[in-house]
């Protein structure tokens, strides 16, 4: 079934187990990029309150497989999809993968971060609407003017 | 009932009662501000004319909370529900809660604030349309340009 | 500030209190009875799974008036609004205020009356958009042709 | 009756008795902005080939009991409503009242500003929709940049 | 200024003087109809709770002249134009003018009917909207189907 | 018939008498505008491929009237309308009439804007639709920036 | 220029000279028939108050040059385009011409059917807007189930 | 190329060959249902006035090639596409492809449908838009009630 | 993360290993229907050209959990998610989860069903929109009334 | 057939054969250019990949006709349409034909252009939607800035 098209965005949420580390991300985000520039896919990784959001933008098979595959990884669980959908372009080309730290960031400036898009005090994305989990990636893009409280 | 989520923008109005004064109001605040924090609530209180007008901006069960909390306050009475809506944004996330006392400006320039939104020469919220009482407190936010007319 | 006007729909939920029984929501419908047919309020109260889904429909003065009222019963606790918004004309006329238990229905057709408005196998109206508890509650209103599933 | 609530705007028209001079719309002008003033109303009168073109602002009580005073003025007749709708903000709150009075201008600009928005080359404001009778006000309005033809 | 064209609908309230009898409808309801049929107006009168709520279908010219004629009637006062607007077509095509006395119906039929469209218990049509004002006068029109609650 | 209101633009296009020459078309262009200007119309006349495109703005009265007079002129034969359509403002304000003679332009400039807007390298408004009509009578406007290609 | 497609309708009225008469009308529609049944030309003409209503329907081109031919015939005068537009499919597919003279109906069923999409009690199609034309001329159509007020 | 997917229409006219006859018909009609009914492609073809006017619908890659090939066949000439779109579901399920003759229909009934979707009495669809050749090919296709005028 | 709400319906498609048999179809449904009729899914599964089209319905977290589990199924391979949406109410509340053999139908009447939603045919549900997945998946569910064509 | 009129947009594809080079793609550009010039077509045509993304502007007939002649050409095989419609003006009205070679611009650049509208790392247009093609088109256009990734 490898002749699908089109361009998708997924957006899911999954959490890390107890003790994953720095090494751990750097791991997991190393064996992204390689993957993901192979098949096309792009996106954005967000890492905070032991959680993982994360968006993947590219072909239907390419986010499928790449999303089984992720699944499998034992340094996080309970996945849940928050959003799939056919787009117009990439927001995220810059980045075969990026992963954005957001604890390191000032707790200020933090806090009107998940102020901004939540009802929450803490970075809890199953409590946003697809569109605002949008929004608060595209504000923490690296690519872009960075955090904008 | 704690796990409801989502991002919502209460607005209400209610009545003081007769001889409130500075002091109430710096009391009312502070204690605002405080509990505002812990459950990730924004917002803006006018207060003129012996009139409250609020907006609470939250997750569904900080604001009800909240405002039942609100309701318990023997400073003020007659509170009517203006609007509750879901919203994409926050629109004054700088502020835990923000006192705006709009008597202190001057005359003339509230007379025009006023008559801008409403068909009123006095503050007089409840005779304002959702919309019409959003577009006020932008207006009237500090955090933005100030009292435009 | 008793001279607002309009037609408005507001929907909240609540816990009942251990142990609540008839007794207590016979007693909660006839006070309420009462007082909605002075203050043209009409509605629907579904209880079911110790959580009570009420909407009040009504003048905004009347509707935030009866909803403080209902705050301060000792019955129920966690009140959370659901929604609050002006309309044409009103849905349950016929009622100034109507108890419908679910429980008491058989459980297969609560089951598939749950599954068609949530995602819940439960009657837990706390997970459920405005919209489906609106189409939810004219399902069950008696005064029409009963639940449909 | 006193309780309506909300922002309106009306237009009409009317048409001046022979005769009518300055002394006249001096006075006209006089006490309209004393009234005005008082009630919360603000508009723009336009005066021209002896008809009047009147936009008025403010509550859906102060518009139409001001409204009925100017009928039993003896200095104009004719009157006919041209629009009444409601509005989120007023276009003319620096005016309690403004007369602009058209022939005043020279008869090049004055043309081409009547044919902008109607087909006559005369001040026939009987001719023009609603929305061209409120842009040609606001093309004349002295607090914006002047006639823009 | 008599060659305005189209077709409006207006609606307006007013408040009976005390003591308005019998006689006075009936001579109200003659006069207006014989007036009405030369100029090409129709529409219906409601009268009930001391208020009269009137719309009026016709030229522009039309309404605005009878409603001026209307006005100087000593048995109303308080005028308040409710709403404006061109039609595609007339709702009330069949009556010259029609009043229909709501007080005489049943209290039972006539309390639905108020709740229906406002929050009120008794006639207040100054709290509804136009599009509730119509709704409610189509609901009455005699030469419909006679009341629906 | 002469009590029509509005403002409207009509388009049509007429093809040139064998011979039709420089003086032709002078003595076209002064008598429409002398009649144009009486009348309140205002538009232009674009010549080229021995093909009139016209666009008149005005009353429906002076459009249709000012119309049939340009149809009784031996210089044009098979006219057809285009477009008749109510408009909020003028396009053309500036000109009671202006001839544009779109063949006297540079050969390569006009095959530009001839494709811009059409299938046909030469000037053949028959084949154009109303709204490239339009535009590219705006592009041609001496008043406005000139051919933009 | 004769290669121009497509469906469209147009409106008009004329003022028909003192004195036609039956002879006149029935002359009228006989070359109508004759000339429109070879053009592809459909339509209704409707005949009162000695103004003429017509519709045409076809080709831009037939319509055209139909509607200049008939701007001939000296048995009428003051002819005024109403509307153009492009259609879907025609309305009055089953005619080539009709006349319908609408004075000689009832008075009474007239009188509805006048004031039913304008807002006089004459025929006076030049005060009703191009789509109360069309609901006219359809609800008076022979092919339709004729007048329906 | 062969992996594209989806569902489209295709509306194409063609001119035939002089003297094209029922022999020639028949056989293209037998090739096209065979090869069709292999790629997945339904239709109908409707032949009149020496004009083809075809739909096709199935997917992109069939579409195209199917038509490609009948470019090939030495029976027409001039052929030219209407529409190419992207379609939820089929109108010509039933088809492998149907020829419809519609010379061979009443003269009278044939004539109602031409000027029903255009200006012309003959059969001339390169003078439709895309949306009038549907229309006319579901009034015409056998599985449906047949010709609709 | 067990806290999200609301109401989803996901599209997937996935290929079976070769040998596949009814033995393991039962065992699949067997297992679906328990585990779905604990955490509230419904939906179809529809088997055919060793491909699984399947719709769930349910909560975020029950869909991406039982996706999750259903991915590790040794009898499947190549998953790939078609959509991912929230929706009012379910299409499927009567199937826990119901298996549709589309191969036993008649080969004619399997064929226009294919057809109907897609340009293949053979059931390749990998070339059809979200909305075509959905519409086939209605006109094959048991429940309904069997197979439209 | 040859009086059809109107601008339109066509997208197409089609495969290179085997050992395509640079004198081929002069000769073919060469031609086109010729032609289209003669025609009034405007254009780009991208090559990579060994594939063509063409995209053609004109009259329904210039486009119609110059397709039929490109798929006569024996170097490209495979032709699949993309897109036909019309539109109010042309893109690409600098170029009556421009080759844009993409495997010529740095890798990187390319492989993001790719990206931002498809779901692949290789130039693969069979899989972007027509909306993508064009935007991917304007990205490359030398008569604009040039790609912009």
């Amino acid at each position: 079934m490898g002749w699908v098209m089109g361009l998708y965005r997924m957006t899911y949420i999954s959490r890390a187990v107890p003790g994953l580390g720095y090494n751990d991300l750097r791991d997991i985000m190393g064996k992204s990029e390689v993957n993901n520039s192979h098949v096309g896919l792009t996106g954005l990784l967000c890492f905070g309150n032991s959680i993982f959001l994360q968006i993947l933008e590219g072909s239907r098979q390419a986010i499928s497989h790449t999303y089984h595959r992720i699944l499998q990884d034992p340094r996080h669980h309970s996945a849940e999809i928050i959003a799939f959908d056919p787009v117009l372009q990439r927001e995220f080309v810059q980045w075969s993968m990026k992963l954005v730290q957001i604890d390191e960031d000032s707790p200020e400036k933090m806090r009107r971060l998940y102020l901004k898009y939540s009802g929450e005090v803490a970075f809890m994305p199953e409590t946003m609407t697809p569109a605002q989990c949008l929004q608060f990636m595209i504000d923490i893009d690296p690519a872009r003017s960075g955090v904008k409280v």
